[in-house]
């Protein structure tokens, strides 16, 4: 039965800094899949150079093939990134801007779901909004909701663990990914 | 008479590569300025490393300062950029991050126009409405109107002069620039 | 065998004056269709009162009801609206407002696809990226592409007829419906 | 002395029902407004029918008269609303629609300040942010920040009384008026 086999994600981190609560967002996100899904993380986008269509004529880097590759072969892309300055790192940008000019686009019919956090009151919501348009362009699917948008996360974390540990915020991530695994499966 | 002076304009480029339409069009900018107004390209975003807190901790690179010192002594900023899959260019972005940083943030109270070229229909509109939101987390104040929005740019060029040479579209540039300097003036 | 269903749309116009562009827009629609999709206009949003909870509390008007229940019996919605300010005209929008009020709210899991026209260059985009905003939270699922936004609407109608004539609009029109057939058998 | 003259600010609610805690939040202002300003409700948009260009070519209702009327002659307007659906609500999206066809346009180089709050946690922040684009086609100029986004706002009023009484939202409210006046000076 194909509903049967285990669908793997592989998640998008937008922050490059070590102590990133962002990557202790991702970190947790294993643990709470459903059993029908593996979370691994996708190769770092710490590693590409700043787009440049010139640079592109002489091969894509290996960082961005490798990064498309993962994608590629991922039932699912979970986008974990801060806000910055209201709207989308620029380093995560410029690892979608990379990707988007592979052929096959890795994003293309791919299902996407987003989550996002800050020290701040609206948990990266508008780093989400903006990334939705951007999948519009790049015909990927996004999960509408339950949205994973955690405000206040310096107070939600183990620092010393690395991970997300209140109840509600790991509840919150479950039902989104719990979500994401029936939306993949529906568009498969 | 304060108004007689001169206003120094930088332009902030959002591509890198090196036959950009939107390099045309910033190339454009300064013979279309009004009498009472100067534009200069500001710095290069292309030297700029990814953003990373645990790199600036180590000290901001030169390039990031030396773009935010050009716009910082200048009295206004236009930013020329393509748009990338529906949203701001990663690496524009991520200038604009590193740049965010610095105290004094150079965008606080800065007039700013935006301008953009496409080769298609929207002209980068949607990098647009994305860069206005941006700025209001900057404290900068954008120009409404004329919204300059290039499309089908590759028909209003000539490629080896490198510059915009369609009429209506210069046209409309030097409405722009003249409503900045108008704009400006009333901010100061 | 379920994909030899006809699939059932209804349009639903943004517009309420008698000469409207997207109102012949809609009427070109079902002619365009492929012929494995109907689409039929669902009752117009102009009989509607300005929403109010107080208002609701009393009972919803009739012609709620009668909208939403067009839209739960079709098998997909596809909003054909112009751009009013550079958003969603408040009409359209209010009648959104009002059958978001409904249990069973009409928009969830329903495929929606956008339509828009305008007399100036952008065709009614900025309209259908709040309308994709708005869905978001309604739960529907919108088509990625292509995207039907005609530019300079005025150019390619024939008026006396009521209809879009423009041979390169009708192609796009008709792809983004074989499209919206796609996708809706594919999430059913 | 023309700074030391008051400045006059009409507050435009875009919720209809009586208990409304927009309504709250706006009746929450005059009492906090800095001693140069005086904040008085622009009339209600309830009265307004659904925008219709045909029913404009038979006159502008009174409603949209008085509404444009009383904005034009303040210094100032505060949108305060909810947000319906991701988005600006409809209601008020029409009081807009009317308005902005007006000539001459009340929103043209007026100064605008954004004021929301919500049961849930964002605090109305998508819909000023669509309405900061709306802004943009209108040629309003629209304070940047401190932003007054309301989550919670169930918890922080007194509903006997009709008006906020959280002690730190009263401060951001007389903060973000406090920048209000200033911005209009800035401006005039």
């Amino acid at each position: 039965m194909s509903d049967a086999r285990v669908l793997h994600v592989v998640s998008l981190l937008g922050s490059l800094r070590k102590g990133s609560f962002n990557a202790m967002l991702a970190r947790t996100l294993p643990a709470l899949a459903p059993p029908d899904m593996t979370i691994t993380p996708a190769p770092s986008i710490g590693n590409l150079p700043l787009y440049n269509a010139d640079l592109q004529a002489e091969g894509f880097p290996p960082a961005v093939t490798a990064l498309a590759g993962a994608m590629a072969a991922a039932d699912g892309v979970i986008i974990v990134t801060p806000e910055y300055n209201y709207s989308i790192p620029g380093g995560l940008k410029n690892a979608i801007d990379w990707v988007s000019r592979l052929s096959p686009q890795p994003f293309s019919g791919k299902p996407v779901a987003l989550a996002s956090a800050s020290p701040g009151g609206l948990g990266g919501a508008r780093s989400q909004y903006h990334l939705r348009q951007v999948m519009v362009f790049l015909e990927a699917y996004v999960l509408n909701r339950p949205e994973v948008m955690v405000p206040a996360v310096q107070t939600k974390v183990d620092a010393a663990k690395g991970e997300i540990t209140d109840g509600p915020t790991r509840e919150m991530i479950a039902a989104e990914l719990k979500a994401f695994a029936a939306f993949i499966r529906r568009l498969s």
